[in-house]
């Protein structure tokens, strides 16, 4: 199979970084995800990355995940070991070889998670994801659009106990997952969507992993030249800037499983007078500026430090910090009917339609 | 294979009211219990109950129950067939042919769910169960104090969503099917505790379908000769009458999956003047009269109607209800240590040791 690229330890940092900016405020902590990847790869080698075309059409590919609230999972530092005993589990029971492992969502944990199973495994790695981003809740990749069912679904946690699921539903798998998620102390290890490599070319979101690598390097690199990485990271995404100020307020909590909330910035130079607000689920879901929805999912709401341009969680969020928003488009595979249904403003809960942020 | 009794339609009226009287305020609604196996028996024929001690050493033998609150099992008319589903499912997942099945509960449903599996399968039913009566939690079963594992466990809700659990410990099963069983809507149908027939003779209580169903005869025929059906059933049970009164006051909530709270009674005749109240967490878990704690699990406690000696369930019990509170020993398996640390007062949070009821 030709390689795309051979991923050795050192690349993670990127990636990890590169997935917190389209982990969109959700995704999980990069510091954490990159150990993970990096403990992986140093202890069994280095992962192959593919290109999703070169796969067989009757291959068989597995998205693996973790699954929880980002709050906890950063607390509850996870186990390579049982996102691993999870898609062993989920291949003793289809009774058939996995041929490839592929990013669920793109995140600074979950961009970081498929490297543990294919160092681990040798199995190759697709370049791509699901959404492109992070989302909340599992029913939202593109897979379930293209009518891949989640389950058969492999859970397990670090305790030892395992859950497997079948469903009548992504919805359902997501509500009964996330019930088992929260009791296992609010975080759990997936393989699941398992699919064919034809389904897999229709509904991967394709070269996110290449392009995580690639705005981690540019971050990297403009701060080591003493350019400004925001412009840089804005330019790469083709994004707007949307605000430009300090935190004021934060309401953040941890409920039904999620870290639910929103965030109050005071405006600074272009922006000094107006007022921000970001609503967030684990990921920014909707921002307003001086009172009006200017944009929300799919399309993709970050917020990068000022000086740095490093991403920030929404659970990083704290009194004072001085940043820039930024948004950018979502993959074009959101934007029909089905896929606004599924991530739109009216799914969490917004009596608003989607409206595209008009990008220049 | 000895067959002690075979069981038809009309048996289950008596085995559903027995399982009530066992039962202590919870484990289902006898009218569903009945309704559900008498459906299964008239499709499939009648059930063939068997001797534990005729099982062969190597047996397999497995329990169904249903899970959940006793007023959403009310509210929700169980199906039989996802009780079959879990059982096949159970079966296909341990790779080997079931021998028998076995009743994890005496309650009004769950005396009567393993007559839906005997019958739709054919498979012979061991006269017993884990309890000898009901308690709140998957756990609380002879079968955990015998070193058996709950899982490999099946659990299937109504709408065709099912899950398989393998647990690091019995308490975990418990909060990770209880967790699924709320998210499916309150109530669940399970196979687990998957057993050999050698385990199954030092771990079952024996005996206990044929007393739910002389139980439910003596009731019934007492009535119909115009004697006393609350004397006649004190007798049976070797149990004391512990008070006599009218239902005053009923705090009642579903929480955490169960119906849990409280009832207190002004008394009549005898106990005239004196107060009673009952604690329950779906089963009844303490008495207390003038404020004095006089019976706790393991332990049983049951209220009959003072009239009819029909057993009244915790979800039933209204404003102005005249009834008898009875209270009997439990199977001697649960006077260990370890029975007392599974199901003892202190479990359900009451600072108190157990201490049996001065039974005459």
């Amino acid at each position: 199979m030709k390689i795309l690229r051979t991923i050795y330890a050192e690349d993670l940092e990127d990636i990890a970084i590169g997935g917190a900016i389209l982990g969109t405020g959700g995704g999980g902590d990069p510091y954490v995800g990159k150990l993970m990847a990096q403990e992986a790869i140093r202890k069994h080698g280095p992962v192959k990355l593919i290109d999703v075309e070169d796969l067989a059409d009757d291959a068989l590919v597995v998205p693996v995940c973790m699954m929880g609230a980002p709050t906890v999972m950063t607390e509850k530092l996870p186990q390579g070991d049982e996102l691993v005993t999870a898609f062993r589990k989920l291949e003793q029971l289809l009774g058939r070889k996995i041929d490839a492992v592929l990013c669920g969502e793109a995140g600074g944990v979950n961009s970081t998670t498929p490297f543990v199973v294919a160092a681990a495994t040798g199995l190759p790695l697709v370049d791509g994801d699901g959404m492109g981003r992070a989302y909340p809740e599992l029913q939202m990749v593109t897979f379930t659009m293209h009518g891949v069912s989640a389950t058969p679904m492999v859970l397990c946690d670090d305790k030892g106990n395992s859950l497997v699921l079948e469903t009548v539903s992504n919805g359902w798998t997501e509500r009964l997952a996330r019930a088992a998620t929260v009791e296992m102390g609010g975080s759990a290890l997936l393989a699941f969507y398992p699919m064919s490599g034809d389904i897999a070319k229709k509904a991967v979101v394709r070269g996110t992993l290449s392009l995580c690598a690639n705005l981690g390097r540019t971050l990297r690199e403009t701060r080591a030249a003493h350019a400004d990485p925001v412009t840089a990271i804005t330019k790469m995404l083709g994004a707007s800037i949307i605000f430009n100020g300090r935190v004021r307020d934060i309401d953040r909590r941890t409920v039904g499983g999620f870290a639910r909330g929103s965030a109050r910035f005071d405006g600074l130079e272009t922006w000094k007078g107006h007022s921000f607000k970001l609503d967030f689920q684990n990921e920014f879901l909707m921002a307003e500026r001086d009172g009006e929805m200017i944009c929300s999912t799919p399309d993709l709401i970050t917020l990068l430090e000022a000086e740095s341009g490093n991403p920030v969680t929404a659970d990083s969020l704290r009194y004072g910090l001085r940043l820039v928003a930024l948004a950018f488009p979502c993959n074009p595979q959101w934007l029909t009917p089905a896929g606004i249904a599924l991530v739109g403003p009216r799914y969490f809960g917004y009596n608003a339609d989607y409206t595209p942020y008009p990008f220049s």
